[in-house]
């Protein structure tokens, strides 16, 4: 056993408690009023990273919420990887669906309930301790490394490709090892191949410049809502896919291989429905559960909203309404140009009765690939499968890490995911929460990851 | 000039502050919270009723929202009238979209603005304050009346019917005359010969037990807002008909003598899309505008919900999305049988990976009509022209009275609406207004029009 793990093992109770701490600050980065908490955290992360022993750690303002760093860069014989993590958190709501209060940590069934548990702050704790303890038992790193931590991360990292173009040097580094993505399912380890891309929109249709009386205008002029779920139901065919004209043309089809790894991987469908509550599975025709949520890109309604909401009716036409979209992309989609497909067809389907607003919102993310032979990629199934005992599956995420493509365009860099959350932990919806089980895992297999990779450069031992 | 009219002229300023103290009193029905509102609604108008004279007034508690009754019965030689009015009031949100609070009424242009100032708290005081100077001038009254003034019509009189049924002999009337109701169009006058009928819905999808990660779920089970946006956009077709089946079966077309009495109607259709800020008007092709809005019947969306709607984009794949549904009614439709067959076209439309959950508002409403002959009818035509100074112009209302029909079916008696608010007064909507000329106007209508009544019953003088 490395030194450093036994002291991890007995730092455990503690580390729960600062963890309970870190997730006690609702860094919500979406809400404008949440700016100071998201300050906070960066403040914490902070904190953490000068007392792990690292020196030049510094909290970088941004347009957005600020961005942290620090680095340990004393063996020039030995890799560099860059550390990556986030430390604000989605939006809470809805409040009244969650078991105990969001922001006041709760340990329940060995698992820590709270915003931020799984994504990203139990996960980033994870590195930073482990660097910590590697200072403390060996007095240096096997590797060097430099640590970038996030605040916008919920938000599209809208502030971080400025930041890395401004920071090369600082950011140098052979690959990036990154503290958020997560393990596809519990006791089912899992190296991420690849992680679909994001572009959002908000659309808003107003037919009127007041709420009309729904007795004494309806019928004479449009109804908002009407056209919305009009414009909206267009978006999708009858089969499941999308019908935005040439929202396809740069998808490349999954090969035969990638859907034959897929078809292999023991799923149960039925399990699975149950343990979200859906009556059934469905989609694009012509592909399997697994691949609409890994290799296809889709389109969702994120929020849909208009007129009288309140309890019992009443009685009116509003004068607008609105919903929130957004699209998972697949290689190679441009979530500019898919953005501008979408725009398109909405503007061709509204008519002239009614007046069409649209915000693309500017934080799209490229979807991203890896090559199966990267040696960080090898090196992070060998440590997950002897850290666990199963040999790890190959997974492409349904979900977005949009730092996979930016570290890869504006750095050259390629991007394991090496998080210890798992895609179970209800993150970004109510009662999410982290296995305190999977602080041991993560802990244990980070400190090996650096050790073996440290011994790699050194040549066959 | 009648004695009253000059006295009524006299108490002009006392009564806009009566009406401003009245308006202040938020009585939003169809809100619980505002249930001791309402009550105080009562109160104010059983104490207007006191003071003008009336000595049975009295609250009655229903089930929901009181009702307040008073009569003056004490000449057995004249007929009697029902005068009709409700103190509730619709709800004012969106309160941001209101220049000045709806609960604090203001004076502007010669305009009371205030939730309720036109619907129907203004044109309500009227035939209170005209009653009220006919007692002081005269020490009796024209004919007999008696009041029944509500605090459910904005939520759909849901406990009148069982309380007329319990009340015929107090309610005996030759016919009703109603405070609610509306001027068509300013310097226009006009008098109603019908109303449409209501019913309304509300239907709720759920996909999901719980919200789920727009990427990690995305494409494997159904968006309960895609479902929601595709089942409601089935319920209307290409050309603006209603898409139920079984929706059209009881409509009655209107006569060739109806539709041509609406197109000779001064009507400026731009000069009405601009009013409200509107580019086109469009429905139900082969009907015009008024046409579509008097003598067609409509299905309205009148709120829709579901998701993130805060600011910023939340990736979330919601539980569950919901709709408000109001359709406007014509004869002979049902609003029982209209809203199962609406019923019947969302349970088949839903598909097998949704739940649908779906509650009919039991306050429907039918749609009612009266003849063109009616005495009081004619005469109501005849002191609007002596009045005004015009030809009043008979029309349908596209909005709803639910006391027509219920008037009509308890009770065999017709209604005249005799409503000095104006269909431009922004009633269920923010801003609402009563025009104070209208005040004058409407009680001098009403002081000449109970004058005229007793006259006609002494025969020819």
């Amino acid at each position: 056993m490395i030194a450093a793990e036994s002291l991890l093992a007995d730092q455990r109770e503690a580390m729960v408690a600062e963890l309970k701490s870190f997730i006690e600050i609702p860094s919500v980065s979406t809400d404008p009023a949440h700016a100071g908490d998201v300050q906070r955290a960066a403040e914490f992360v902070a904190k953490q990273l000068v007392r792990a022993g690292l020196s030049d750690v510094r909290i970088h303002p941004t347009e957005g919420h600020p961005i942290v760093t620090a680095s340990w860069r004393h063996r020039s014989d030995r890799p560099t990887i860059l550390i990556y993590g986030h430390f604000d958190v989605q939006p809470p709501d809805p409040l009244a669906a969650w078991q105990s209060p969001p922001f006041v940590p709760v340990i329940r069934n060995n698992r820590l309930y709270g915003r931020g548990a799984s994504d990203d702050k139990g996960p980033l704790l994870i590195p930073i301790k482990v660097v910590a303890a590697l200072l403390a038992a060996e007095a240096e790193l096997p590797v060097n490394v430099v640590f970038l931590l996030e605040g916008e991360e919920e938000i599209g990292s809208a502030h971080l490709g400025a930041f890395i173009e401004k920071h090369r040097a600082l950011l140098s580094a052979d690959f990036v090892l990154s503290a958020d993505g997560a393990q596809w399912r519990p006791n089912f380890p899992s190296v991420i191949t690849g992680s679909r891309g994001l572009c959002a929109l908000e659309v808003s249709v107003e037919s009127a410049r007041k709420d009309l009386h729904s007795g004494r205008h309806g019928g004479a002029v449009a109804n908002p809502i009407q056209k919305l779920v009009d414009l909206l139901a267009s978006l999708h065919r009858g089969d499941g896919a999308i019908a935005v004209t040439g929202f396809y043309d740069r998808v490349i089809e999954p090969s035969i291989e990638e859907r034959q790894r897929v078809a292999a991987i023991a799923f149960d469908e039925a399990e699975y429905l149950a343990s979200i509550g859906a009556e059934a599975s469905v989609g694009e025709v012509g592909y399997s559960l697994i691949e609409r949520n890994w290799l296809r890109p889709t389109l969702e309604f994120n929020g849909i909203y208009g007129g009288y909401t309140g309890p019992g009716k009443k009685t009116v036409i509003p004068s607008w309404a609105g919903a929130k979209i957004t699209c998972r992309l697949v290689p190679d989609q441009n979530p500019v140009e898919i953005a501008e497909c979408i725009v398109r067809h909405l503007r061709q389907g509204i008519g002239p009765d009614a007046r069409l607003s649209i915000h693309v919102e500017p934080s799209g993310a490229w979807p991203y690939t890896i090559r199966d032979d990267h040696r960080g990629l090898i090196l992070a199934k060998e440590i997950l499968a002897q850290v666990t005992g199963q040999t790890p599956v190959l997974v492409r995420m349904g979900a977005t890490i949009p730092i996979g493509g930016l570290f890869k365009q504006l750095l050259g860099i390629d991007t394991i995911f090496f998080s210890f959350a798992t895609a179970d932990e209800d993150y970004h919806a109510p009662n999410e929460f982290f296995r305190l089980s999977s602080l041991g895992t993560g802990l244990k297999a980070w400190t090996q990851y650096l050790h073996a990779l440290g011994r790699q450069s050194c040549g066959p031992s």
